[in-house]
């Protein structure tokens, strides 16, 4: 058995197996190869894309995905181990892990970090407890990675790029109203740096740093690969040249919990938003996101809708890549 | 590729070919027509028989529907094209539209107006956004018209009645603790004007007239149908020789965004209530309403508890119309 | 047509009935013997095992599930008769039970008491006035009561026990934080006693105990069966021999409505805890819960992580025993 936690735990060869299967899932996209599994998907934030990806994907594999949302309409979980439970949680992991592994033949989680302690959310606790309980394969929906985003990406960038070695990409830091996950962030630094990416990090100041453990993570996959990490603050140069620009918004580590702070800080780098005039730098360069994404606060309608813009294709690529990953994980024959 | 947003778009023949094949799917309601096909269902208000009735339809064509409830479980949306997006709405319709045309066969939506400036909610921008942006068929579960209900009442009409031509249909307003949607009256005086019956509009004072576009377009179409349509205040007058009475609360258009002093106006008016009474003055009609309904505020217990009370079979027709509804569009066979 | 509200309407043939046909279901989950079928499950309080289990049974019968929730994302219900509706409610139970007749071939309903008048409450009216409007079978998915609980439990007791009859059962209060439902304690009761078990109900004091509604039926029906009902604040003389220990926090009738007066006096029963040291004291007995459940409140980490501890168990059997019940009301073949 096998959990998708983090592409840190499958190789370049495996992740690339669940690309192919993507891609022929993309042709043809109905079978009954896991017909009458379930999958239980664990909302503890709110979802579209997720959502409907793997609803509709189980679907057109002869499977059910059940949504439930724990706090909302399902009891409240606790996810540290040994406490005496009288705060708001009815349930522990330990209890939700094995009645699903009971019902299911996988189970998804999303939860997203809770902006107080980085030094405790860096660890994502939450879904190591949810796979050390579970008895079927756990898969991450997003907590500080997003592996399934990791893997959309990294399909639309060979379906427009072909080969990804050596190939420029840019991550680029975007303003946002709010200091968000720097989950998304981590992941294209993963991906990329895994597939032997040249990578720019763009960002404002060195407060925008990920963190280290990804930081690392990224430096020691992009030597290994035979590809490259550096980071800059000059949007000019991180542009230039660029073959494949994403962009995400995340908050400042350093600042993390304090949100007022954090805010000051960002307040004066607007000018970091995907525009017209940033991407007429780059080599032809494709534009992607990971959705959802606020216009003209990231990029601009003029990125949003131009045809180097493969923020759907990577959105729908969600669907495919998910299904090949149920297959791996789901289909025993 | 056709939305189904207004009837107004439908020729009557278009719309009697639904209706023939809602009937035939309620003698057959299985099928696989719509194997692996999935359809969104967008709720920004809530529903329960729009809801089920779509589900389970969907589901007895082979297809699977995914209910998403954006800014609860889902994003918020925006829908206005332009905006720097420093609001709530975390993504834009034109992303929203186009990730799930890559996921769904169509997408349904339910936008209820906001009931602070008609001006701008008598446009129906949302799902016009929606559908502009859509690539696969758009179906309207509910904005500023109600064209799944629409359907639903003609057979529902023409099950009790037969050919609805020339035949007396009363509309009346009913009193309601809170100002409503006009959207059901609006599509009841579309589907009966298309259907050419003659239509009694019975309303209390001048202020609760349908915005002008419909009821100029019910004019028009009962006209061009050969029916006719008048409006009175005379409850005795009204039922009087009525063969159906349908009954629907709204707000009053010239008081829209002002509920105190719309809730004043309404006050003196609870006594249009249908009661048993008030239908012992019609040609044996049968009474109808959309539902939800306040049993004693819009209708009596006696009238809702009643023979001549088809509320419950308009609401079954809601899964047979909506099942033609989305063969004929999803179904490219 | 047969509705399944509580298993006093219920022999224990019958019961056995669905105990064995669960039984078969779990060495063969997967047939199509409800294919097109609908199930509603309204459900007016949180869940995640009930919701898991009917959703996940009812497609691996080929049925499909739907999930509402009247007040959040579906309208507000009024489940009084002759009411006039002009509180928050939208929709009366008799519209809401009608259309589902219509949508689906069963219904069912988790509606937990209001915790505020116990002479109100002990009645179940709102899922007797469902069964009562609904032209299809009515399944209790816990009210004052929770049947498919008890299924699940008397299934983990034959799995682990073989016979119950004569065997000894432990009913154990707990401390909560919480005044809880009686539910799952009154279904233990009944369950226990329709079996013909020799059962210890253990209440810290006399105002721990069951209403006399189930007290009576679980004393008549324990004389009919060969068992015994008989009443402790004695944690050692209880747990003594006991074969079958199972827990459940409940709040004191006599103070419904008066949550701080009870939590006064349930505050020193703390250690009602179900722990390893009370365990040591049985005759070998299994231990179960129905979940949710808070770890060192109702019982220790020890406890729910011994051999002996059979709650997913039961909660896995929720799946079967629903899968027998829904096979039961919904199949006409």
């Amino acid at each position: 058995m096998r959990h998708f936690l983090t592409t840190l735990d499958w190789s370049r060869e495996e992740l690339q197996g669940l690309l192919d299967s993507a891609a022929e899932l993309r042709r043809e996209p109905v079978n009954h190869r896991l017909a009458g599994k379930a999958v239980a998907l664990l909302f503890l934030n709110p979802s579209l894309r997720t959502r409907s990806s793997f609803e509709i994907g189980a679907f057109q594999l002869g499977a059910h995905a059940v949504v439930l949302e724990p706090g909302k309409a399902a009891w409240g979980i606790e996810f540290e181990p040994g406490v005496v439970m009288d705060g708001d949680a009815e349930e522990h992991i330990t209890e939700v892990a094995g009645v699903l592994s009971r019902y299911c033949d996988a189970i998804g989680l999303r939860a997203f970090p809770l902006f107080k302690d980085w030094s405790v959310d860096r660890q994502d606790r939450v879904i190591k407890a949810l796979a050390e309980h579970a008895s079927v394969p756990v898969i991450n929906m997003e907590t500080i990675v997003h592996p399934c985003q990791e893997l959309a990406l990294m399909r639309t960038l060979q379906d427009h790029l072909g080969q990804p070695d050596g190939r420029k990409f840019v991550l680029t830091w975007t303003w946002h109203p709010r200091p968000l996950n720097t989950a998304v962030a981590n992941s294209a630094l993963l991906i990329a740096s895994k597939f032997g990416m040249d990578i720019t990090l763009l960002i404002p100041e060195p407060a925008y740093l990920l963190d280290e453990q990804f930081m690392d993570a990224g430096q020691r996959q992009a030597e290994t690969a035979g590809g490259s990490l550096r980071v800059t603050s000059d949007i000019e140069e991180a542009y230039t040249g660029a073959e494949f620009v994403y962009a995400k918004s995340w908050g400042a580590l350093p600042f993390y919990g304090r949100p007022d702070e954090e805010s000051s800080l960002r307040a004066s780098f607007r000018h970091f938003m995907v525009d017209g005039a940033k991407m007429a730098l780059t080599n032809g360069a494709r534009f992607s996101h990971c959705l959802p994404l606020r216009r003209n606060i990231k990029a601009s309608d003029e990125v949003m809708d131009a045809d180097y813009c493969v923020a759907l294709d990577e959105a729908e690529n969600r669907l495919h890549v998910q299904k090949a990953l149920m297959l791996k994980l789901m289909d025993e024959a």
